[in-house]
Order: C-alpha cells, then structure tokens, then sequence
C-alpha cells in the first residue's frame, strides 16, 4: 500500500510501504475509514522535535476490522471500531485506574496515515460501534479517538464544575475540542483564547460565552478582569510552550486546577513560585481508552459533532498539502480521505 | 516583654522588644497559652534563607484575647482562640473558596514566640472555643494552629482516599502530622519513610501501617515493591528539597497526586518530566482556616492527640535551646511554655 512517511522537517511523502500484518496474536489489522493530522505531528514537521530517520505517521484511526490475532477475543472482523492513539491493555492497575495512556504495556499508535494500520492490544485498544456508523457520522467519531479525547481529558484535568468558569489557552483543534468538552460539563462561563476570526466562530459554536484576543500580560488582565479579579477554577493548557503556560498560570485562581495537554516543549517550573501560586495541575497524555465508549456515544445520539474541528479534507495522496496547510495555520486540522 | 528575636544564622535571642499594640482597628491581642518553633523557621536559622535585620519570630499560636480593635465584631476578650500562620479575612472570594492562605488581604504571621503577639483581621483569621479548654488541651490546640493544619492539607491536596494508599516523605513534625491527618481521612495504608527510632514509633503511633527506612532509589525500590509495583494514590512531600520531591515523583502511581507543603528550596521541575510522569500535583501554604473548626473539635472531642509531636517543652525563655534541639535533630518540635 501507499502511505505517509515524514523523511525530516517539511518533508512528507506518501509512497510505498509494506503492507500492515497481524505482528503479535493479540493485534488487530483495520481498515481505516478516515485519517488525519494532529497538531503534534508539526512538532517533527517544524523540525522542532529530533527523529531518527524516516517515519511512518498517524496515530488517530477509526475503521473497520478485516483482520485479528489468534488471542483476539472481543474484537471481531467487519466491526466498526475507535482507537486511541494510546495502546493500552485496559486491565493492567493503571487501566484499571483510568490512566490507560499509563498503561504497563502501552506503546503510542504509529502508521495510521495510512490505508490500513495494524493496531496492537487490539481487544484493550479498540472500542467497537453495535451497528456500522453512517458515513456523515464517521468524522465526528475519527475526532473522539485523540483530538475530542485530548481536549476532554484537559476539562477532565482542569476539574471543570458545572456552573462553574473554564478559561481555554490554545484556539487549536485540542483547545476548541476542550470547549466543547467544558460546554458538555457544564460550565456557565468558558473563556477561549483566540484571536483568529473563524476559531472564534467554532469556539463559540462549541460553547464558549467570550472571546479575548489579547495575548501575554494583556491577556492575563483581561480575563482577570472578566473574573472580578479572582481567575478562573479551571484552566485548559492546550499548546504546551511557556508563553502559553504563563497564561495560564496567569488566569488560574488559587485553589483552582490546570489541565495541561499539550506536550510541553522548553517548559520548566519553578518549586516555590509554582507552592505559592497554589494551584492543582493535572497533565499528560489523554486516557482517552476511559472515555471512548461515552464520547462515542455522545456523537452517536447526535450531541456532538466534534467533527466540524476539520475544516480542510483532503484525498490522502495529497497529505503532504495537508502538512503544509496547518503548518501555515492555513487549516486548523486536516482530516485525510482514505478511499482508493 | 521579652520575646523571641533572630539576628542571623543560628543567632536567636530572647530579649526586650515593644509590647504589642492595636495597630489596625481589625486588630487583637492575645495573650500565648503556648507557642512553638516552626520547622521553617530553620530555614533562616540554618542560613539557607536570606533575611534582612533582626525579625520577631513565631507564627504558631492559641491563647486568650486580652483585647480587640474597635472594629473586631465576633471575637471577644478572654476567649479562647487558635489561629492561622496565615492572616486572612474569610470573606473575600479566595477565603470563601477554602484557600484562606491566598486571602487577598493575606499578612503572614510574626512575633508569636513571645507572651503576648498582635493579631491582624481577629475575625476572620480566630477560631474561639466555646469554653476555656483544660490546660492539657492546650498542647494539642496549638498543634492545629500550623503543623497539623499544614499535614492536614497535605493530605487534602494529596487526595487521600478511604481505604487507599498514602505515602509519606519526610518524618518530621508536619510529616508526622500527615499521618495522623491521612488516618483521620481513612487511609487503609500508610507508608511513612523515616530512619529514625523515636519518629518511627510517633510514626505508628498516629497511623503508619509501613515503615519505609531506605531513602532515595533504595526507597522508592522498596515501596513500588510495597505496592505490588503500582505506585500510590496519594503522596504528602512533607519536606520540600529536591531529594524528598524526587521521592514523592517516585512513589507517585500516574494519576495519582502529590501534595507537598514544604516550602520547595532548589526544586524545579520539567514540563515534559511532569507530563509524562501524569501525577496531579498541589502545593502551597496551608489554608489552615478553613480547618481550624472540625481541626479544635477533633481535639476537644479527643478523637486526636497532635500535641504529642512536640516532644521537648522549654520554657521561653530557654527558645535559643529550643531553635538548636532542632536544628541538631534532638528534638523533632520545641513547645514553648509562656508563664512568666
């Protein structure tokens, strides 16, 4: 098959690669029914993160079963299934825990840019739909397997109360999907950071009640200023570089609670600067294996529809376009078309 | 009056210094039933914590009102009452959000180590009994008054669990008081790390079940090991050096949390450590107003007994002898009797 290889910074290919097999009993091949880019693939991209050499991309995957290991026992072929980007066992005590991106026997999905994917613990993994999804249902259910999943993790993390004021520091995909998580769990008052118009726009259709365009120190005085001077309880860290850190850290009352989910990059703490400050933090990479089944529910029953966070799609041949265009912020994700 | 005076390091003296008078009409004086010498106030002492000319000790204290500010509403002369190290009003938003040691009119407390001590905003930072206690109860209302608040809020902040695990790092007075604290909260074990006899036994005494002695990668070895290799839910750092907050990340299971109430000294973090390591953390001065009330009732009902952490009372006027009990690990807490 044909799929997405990143040879360096800016360098993305899709060309021929061998064809997924089942490596271990215990794995699952899919047939993918949608892919797409996530924001921390630019890290690569933008040369920012080192890599050894040519990798196979993609970790976000939704699809149809055609393959399962000897030892596969729940999962079945012809079923429509949901992943995370974490593989995890879901019985281990870290699973058992709902930390499954801690899981013993995690390893983080690969090669999902792709046609097919082979999918490790495939019974721990994967959550499977009773009836094969419609087709207009299939983008919003790509969505939850890291991009609604992440974002609800960072609400999750932030401890976002019903009635209570959530302050979301990142207009990326993750930080518009913390929205519409926050929104789902009820806060009165969701504070996004943007200053782009048309993640404004989805900011607020996903739920946020105010926009503050201002950045750095201003933007700080701003949203304390919005909270009468007191922060917010729940800050949604959904970048993961210092000045976005600052911000939220800024914004945060004392006694409240940061959910960080973006991979911090040249981020550091201070000891007692952090003591003083007082506030929860809470971060990592999203068990999202814990909520798959609510999420895909949720969509399911037409609550949701985190899949308008595509705003470009494109046939997956043209991935490297799809690179291109969220490395220049020209698209906010891109949600790739697998049907040759 | 004579009170308590440190010039610099290891240089504490007793000596003449102004009476204290209402400076503010928010203002009360109390007259010490007891006070005490804080673990942090070693840091001064042990010169790892710069200071500028001599400063009045003492920020631990319960006693009788002796008299009050024209403005002092609900606190009355001759009552007895317990307060804060932390001065607050307990009513602005910080205050009514349970982080009184945020209030934004927050004063740090001074000057206690002394017979008589001035305290700010009387209303808000006093907790008065509704009778006079008996004179062996006064032991233990001062202990709530900082070191078992601030163990206390450890384990608050560490989310103690009923019927889960909790480790302790750090076997001195807030440590221990820890334990105590996470015993009230229904921990079904407790892990205490301390190495020395006297501890241990105080250890066990207020609700350890473990006794970890080895320290560093030998300790977090052997309580992996404790915990069939998981980890804790709940971890009180009780010490606040780069060595126990290792400990504590060690220990940490992920998704469980670390609350640490040692004032950190050389602790930094890494954003990408902390994210990976997935522990929530919370830290900060104690909001021990917000506990005072169930804290007093626990004693007066003599369901606890946190005075027996002070295992050497001097008299006042011998507080330099107290200071270097400390500091040489003679003593784990200095009780100072003021009765002249």
């Amino acid at each position: 098959m044909r799929a997405t290889v990143m040879y360096g910074p800016g360098d993305v290919r899709f060309e021929d690669v061998a064809d997924p097999k089942i490596a271990k009993p215990t794995d699952a091949i899919i047939e993918l029914a949608a892919t797409c880019i996530c924001g921390s693939d630019l890290w690569p991209y933008r040369g920012l993160q080192p890599q050894d050499g040519p990798q196979n991309m993609g970790h976000e995957y939704c699809g149809v079963v055609v393959e399962v290991g000897s030892e596969v026992r729940t999962i079945k072929k012809g079923q429509f299934v949901v992943g995370s980007f974490c593989i995890s066992d879901n019985t281990c005590p870290h699973c058992r825990f709902g930390f499954q991106s801690s899981c013993a026997q995690r390893e983080f999905m690969t090669g999902a840019q792709a046609p097919y994917a082979r999918v490790p613990l495939a019974d721990g993994t994967l959550v499977a739909t009773d009836e094969m999804p419609d087709a207009d249902m299939v983008p919003h259910l790509h969505a939850v397997s890291d991009v609604l999943g992440t974002g609800w993790y960072a609400a999750y993390a932030a401890q976002v109360l019903e009635g209570g004021t959530a302050v979301v520091v990142g207009d990326g995909a993750v930080g518009l999907m913390g929205i519409l998580a926050a929104s789902q769990m009820g806060a009165a008052r969701i504070i996004a950071m943007s200053r782009h118009a048309d993640r404004q726009n989805l900011a607020r259709e996903f739920g946020a009640t105010d926009i503050v365009e201002e950045r750095g120190d201003d933007g700080i005085a701003r949203i304390v200023e919005l909270t009468n001077g007191v922060g917010a309880e729940s800050v949604l860290e959904c970048v993961g570089m210092e000045q976005s850190m600052s911000q939220a850290m800024g914004v945060c009352r004392p006694g409240g609670t940061i959910g960080y989910v973006g991979v911090p990059h040249g981020v550091s703490f201070d000891g007692q600067q952090l003591f003083f400050k007082q506030q929860r933090m809470l971060g990592g990479p999203a068990p999202v294996r814990r909520f798959l089944p609510d999420l895909m529910n949720r969509v399911l029953s037409r609550k949701i529809a985190p899949g308008k966070v595509f705003d470009l799609v494109l046939p997956i041949e043209q991935v490297a376009e799809g690179y291109k265009a969220m490395d220049e912020r020209r698209a906010i994700k891109t949600m790739l078309r697998v049907d040759e």
